[in-house]
């Protein structure tokens, strides 16, 4: 018998509700039965968003939505921030570049959280940027920005503030009105329980007006068009249907339960995670600004972390994932977040234990699962 | 009861198969097993596309697929050539002037093929054309295009061709190789029996040349990224995993058939579907290049066209097509694609005639279903 527990930051296992509504027959986009479903997730994924700015479903992947979010708002020759400190970080600079836009890169140490009073000097120095672009949870470092903050120090320029949410959201708190995000982007596979394939996107008033002038070159990433087709209740482009049949069953789930009670799970989840470490004599990555979504940790001296990896999933089925980048090899990752329990987290941090006792690290076998466990009676 | 016949050009109905392999708990897709899926449809879409071409899976909709092919292949100012004979083609044309790219516009009458020797001319009379811009079925008229003699045009000049197959590929012929295809794209809701969201795309060695010199900005789609992943079976950004694992069933089907069972069995389903609009005394939108995918037909004169489709689907749960574009309510269309088999075709002409005569229509009850019955009886 193989099952597999998947405790990756994206995707994230799918409830079976979800996988019963992509297994459903298809319907018709150009519909009233669809037109129904359309509504309700868009309007569902405003309660999740905490945002009553306009929100797209695109057919893309998370990057397609990053993509939108630069194309639409900057002109080639703009100039933006793009807060760097990790591999997701990075992608901002690298589409901007792509699209002829002056990337002003600050860059955060890896396994640190951005500065807000760093990027208030910044847009100080620099009234010439229009966009700054963050992440909300770097899924390569486990770290969570403080976008609240940084939020507050936007808001009182003429920049918009871009927050790349795609790890984060529905998991850990984003208020996208009360934070003054403008630009709210996402995707399927991590918070949300959906399998890769949609994009997300909001979009608030003072966005709008900087995309009214915005002259970079798009056409399937177009927001002005996707406004446009909703008013009727209707995307430019063919939706990714069967995928937002199944967004309704996963908003359905999350409305029942609570964005209170999904941030509050998420966060013991992660607290058992990083105390299970500890006890294992283990040193997280990102000790200061730790994610509530996920945890990345050090890779002991004389451990081999890619192969920690690969055993863990190819002889005992639990799928965490390693390091990205110039973190390969040196941190693994355990992901708490979206259709994740506090009895995945104990098989994992178990399987974990066998591995490394197996690849002969020192520790006391039993140690992390019990500090887990600790946590959960709390 | 409700029981839905899906007789529409995209999305297609859904095999149980592909059903269930969408239902499976999700792999993650920076694993041994997951490259071993995409190195199997990667290779299966090979078949399907004729060719030894490379071949690209994309997480969007077949108009992303279609972005690619221009911003991969063109810079600003290029001129390209845009065969425009319905709502598809005029896409080409306005996705490359999205782009700065001067698309010379080959205005084809709506419900007509394109004229090989027309784009012969065109492309003599303008040696700085580096693309030609077609479509293989135009889903809005019902209209094949003979791509193979306008491949034997294209040949010979520095043009590369690019060819719209969403729909169409893995229903009617096409030889990607044969018949000097440079880009050929395509989508997975119409003959290949998945649900939007994923698009596909081949190039050529021809096309490959055009592609290194090309200035567009991209980045979501940039073909070169997409290819130095795939040499190390890997996507630039997170695929669409649960379609592509879909993907693999929907190949393994169609190698199952062989194409060439699979494209006899939409030319008779098409042939039975325009003998009972003929039976019916109805008359076909485009006669003499009718597709063997989709069969558009005029709305006779006293009958409301959208209320046709609206009755056939919410109350007899026969979802057909109505026109788009400047076809509104001028004609319908009985898709024959996909999934589809000859049973579907006698339920949808025989739901058809019943909401033609409850409109008032005059004609003999039975008429066309018997028409389709002596096709299928050959």
């Amino acid at each position: 018998m193989k099952k597999n527990y998947l405790l990756t930051p994206g995707p994230t296992p799918l409830p079976p509700q979800v996988c019963e509504a992509m297994a459903r027959p298809i319907i018709h986009h150009r519909t009233p039965q669809f037109q129904a479903v359309l509504k309700e997730v868009t309007e569902g994924l405003k309660l999740v968003f905490q945002t009553k700015n306009d929100v797209f479903i695109l057919a893309s992947s998370g990057t397609g939505a990053m993509e939108a979010a630069v194309v639409n708002l900057l002109s080639p020759g703009d100039s933006a921030l793009a807060i760097q400190g990790g591999k997701f970080g990075e992608r901002w600079t690298e589409i901007c570049q792509a699209y002829g836009i002056t990337a002003e890169v600050m860059d955060v140490e890896w396994g640190e959280a951005a500065d807000p009073s760093q990027i208030e000097k910044k847009l100080k120095a620099n009234p010439k940027i229009k966009a700054v672009f963050t992440t909300l949870c770097e899924t390569s470092t486990g770290v969570t920005n403080d976008i609240e903050a940084i939020g507050k120090a936007v808001k009182e320029t003429a920049a918009v503030l871009v927050v790349d949410a795609i790890s984060g959201l529905g998991a850990i708190p984003l208020s996208t009105d009360a934070w003054s995000c403008d630009i709210v982007v996402s995707g399927s596979q991590k918070g949300l329980m959906l399998p890769p394939g949609l994009g997300f996107i909001s979009v608030s008033p003072k966005a709008w007006k900087l995309i009214e002038s915005a002259k970079s070159p798009k056409y399937y990433f177009d927001l002005e068009a996707a406004k446009k087709a909703l008013e009727k209740t209707d995307t430019p482009f063919t939706p990714a249907i069967n995928l937002v049949v199944a967004l309704s069953e996963a908003l359905n789930m999350m409305k029942a339960d609570s964005l209170e009670n999904i941030f509050l799970r998420h966060k013991k989840m992660a607290e058992a995670t990083r105390q299970a470490m500890k006890a294992l004599g283990l040193e997280l990555f990102a000790p200061t600004c730790a994610s509530d979504a996920v945890t990345a940790v050090k890779v002991p001296a004389g451990i081999d972390g890619e192969k920690l990896v690969k055993t863990m999933r190819d002889t005992y089925d639990v799928t965490i994932a390693g390091g990205q980048a110039e973190l390969k090899g040196k941190v693994f990752r355990i992901a708490h977040m979206g259709y994740i329990e506090k009895t995945d987290i104990i098989a994992g941090i178990s399987c974990l234990e066998k591995v490394l006792q197996q690849m002969g690290y020192k520790f006391n076998l039993g140690a992390g699962v019990k500090a887990a466990q600790e946590v959960f009676n709390d």
